[in-house]
């Protein structure tokens, strides 16, 4: 939640000269997302968002990411597309910044996602992965499961000082998600879709955001990643059935599950709730204290973990 | 630059049926003002900014700056306008926090203001001035002459490790400054018009901001804090005469400087130019390394106060 880098109001007239989208009549620093400085540009023509990529995101990708959400956007998802300049440009450099400006969206995300807006975002996430069927290019996940063992190694000392049970809770994760449902059907994944980067007005989806973690991997585990972002409660307490069957509904009418992604629903859940457990028990141990960043409780994750172990398909689905 | 205090969907939503300004449609957090947190919030019917108001501002007098605001929008001026709920109230609690909706305006603030900018800005100072003489409710100036030796001694040791120069510079401006012209004319003044609390468009002026520092004070001393914000490079290195010429040109198109105030320019300047190196020296010694606020150097201010002490009523005035 920060902006990082500043941008004067004449950097700005400076830059927008490279596109055709008017001038400038308001430009406001977002905080939003903790790897960018975002700005809400509004113009004599429309509304932007201008993004300055700081060097927490894979600048190497860069041009993937902007292919992706464009080619999204074309088959007509809730995607904020990037726009391109004169020459036909979407990624630029603004003061000493890789940059882009990007369609700008309404809509508002959700905390306490109901059942209805569960399924719209099944149906949403259904729709982005029938839409990347011809996206060829590949990224692959660096915090995919052939990862962990390595991420959990990474840890290090400590992790039992943010809760005594969690090393063994890792180390089970780890062991159980080694045999890994490498068969099932792959694509291009968004792999971070929860509530805070969907979008919605009322129960309808404007937007699916924030796709600086995609890449290419088992679309079954975007399911799980959006299972566990969407059906607990924040601190993993709580299951929520009821979202997860509106989550399952809304997919069902757009791609569905395969039989062999249901049957791996488990499996893949431990991994999602894995990865995510593994970044924050990094992050927290490995966090500066004056970071502008605010600390997630690993916690929160490794409690889903347990869940998903001694799940069933059917309870994954929320039947 | 920072969101202190988070607001969810459900809970803004809530909070608007107090209004009758339609429904969200975006809520975005800004990085805008250090004081409080800030939303830019797009409804069915307009936009507005909504302000949580943080321990660092004087929450006491709240009510009195929301009055100010309202006063100064009825008169015309481009002020941000509070609004209203069903009940006739503008002040509210949200989340634990004083809380107002207020009007969008746009507009881009500039850095690095040419003369006609700053005849702009002395020109809406002179209305502000103006459209102040039916405001009745005082509020006293905390940061004003009376304050400068508590403020000098309260920096405390550790001033000569900023600058050298820094503690003979702090000493002559409060003794400089101890012969106040207090006879001059008073009333409700801005004192913080900074360039970022100036939105403009093109060469109009579409907003004024930040009231958060406004009291009752020597009329001519709120110029001269506009002056040393607007007048100089932001190291206090250069003086620019053509934007001082501009900014007299436009305050005498609706206010206008008397004679008395004219002569005591340098010494108005010297006291707007000590009151931020006192703040800046403060915060410069007593912010802890891990706040979200970046800290700004005294010296471009102690700079200025150098100036003023050498200068005569015609170089204020640029001319």
């Amino acid at each position: 939640m920060a902006v990082y880098t500043a941008v004067t109001a004449a950097e700005l007239a400076v830059f927008l000269t490279r596109y055709d989208v008017g001038e400038a009549q308001s430009f406001k620093g977002i905080a939003e997302g903790v790897q960018n400085s975002n700005y809400l540009l509004e113009t004599t023509r429309g509304r932007y968002i201008l993004t300055l990529y700081e060097h927490l995101v894979d600048l190497q990708a860069l041009p993937w990411f902007l292919a992706l959400t464009t080619h999204l956007a074309d088959k007509g998802l809730p995607v904020p597309r990037p726009i391109i300049d004169r020459n036909g440009q979407a990624l630029q450099m603004l003061n000493g910044r890789p940059a882009a400006l990007i369609e700008f969206v309404s809509g508002v995300s959700v905390t306490e996602p109901d059942a209805a807006q569960a399924e719209a975002c099944g149906e949403a996430l259904g729709r982005l992965h029938m839409a990347v069927a011809d996206f060829g290019p590949e990224r692959e996940n660096n915090l995919g499961q052939a990862h962990w063992p390595a991420m959990a190694k990474r840890c290090g000392p400590g992790v039992s000082t943010i809760d005594a049970a969690l090393p063994a809770l890792i180390a089970q994760g780890v062991a159980t998600t080694r045999d890994w449902p490498d068969t099932l059907p792959r694509a291009t994944v968004h792999s971070d879709l929860f509530p805070d980067n969907v979008l919605m007005l009322g129960g309808r989806v404007t937007g699916l955001i924030d796709f600086y973690f995609a890449c290419t991997d088992l679309i079954g585990f975007d399911y799980a990643v959006t299972h566990a972002a969407w059906c607990f409660s924040s601190d993993g307490r709580t299951y929520f059935a009821e979202r997860a069957a509106g989550l399952s509904r809304g997919y069902a009418h757009t791609r569905g599950l395969t039989a062999d992604e249901m049957a791996a629903l488990p499996l893949l859940g431990v991994g999602a709730a894995l990865r995510f457990t593994l970044t924050r028990t990094h992050d927290w141990l490995h966090t500066p204290a004056d970071a502008l960043v605010t600390r997630k409780d690993p916690m929160a994750f490794a409690r889903r973990m347990a869940w998903y172990a001694g799940a069933t398909p059917a309870m994954v689905l929320g039947a």
